[in-house]
């Protein structure tokens, strides 16, 4: 396979990438509303060390355990964001 | 659905988010490699803006689009470790 091939793959998954991420955002917004209706805190260190120590569990090795913890650590920066940002429903 | 139920479906997502991010992962090292052999370098800041503008063109509208380029920003800081750090095949 040449680099184009390869871009090629890589434009694919990134749509599927985004789609997750799509998702993944509209179930943080769904919780964050929960949270906002409840006074629950929008932070909770203990859930995120458990999203972390599940995606460290699910990588298979083509990144290492800290790259990947470095995307999520962005990933769910973003989402703690947006659960702050959106209004109650 | 309760909190809960928003977390599982978020577990869920991270299993095919993680999986999809090694696969990226797997293509880059292919291109870095490719890449190695040729000369050419790693950082390609073209082909990173046509990355950005194609996700944008993906996204669905859960995140806003700034929130999407953060977190791709750094998917493809660690990608172009990656390729860095992996020797020649």
């Amino acid at each position: 396979m040449e680099i184009s091939d390869w871009r090629a793959k890589i434009d694919g998954l990134d749509e599927q990438i985004v789609k997750l991420l799509c998702e993944r955002a509209g179930a943080a917004a769904a919780i964050g509303q929960l949270k906002a209706g409840s006074g629950a805190n929008i932070y909770e260190p203990e859930r995120e060390q458990n999203v972390l120590a599940h995606v460290k569990a699910k990588n298979s090795g083509e990144l290492t355990d800290a790259q990947l913890i470095v995307i999520y650590e962005r990933i769910m920066d973003v989402m703690r964001a947006l659960q702050r940002s959106k209004p109650v429903a």
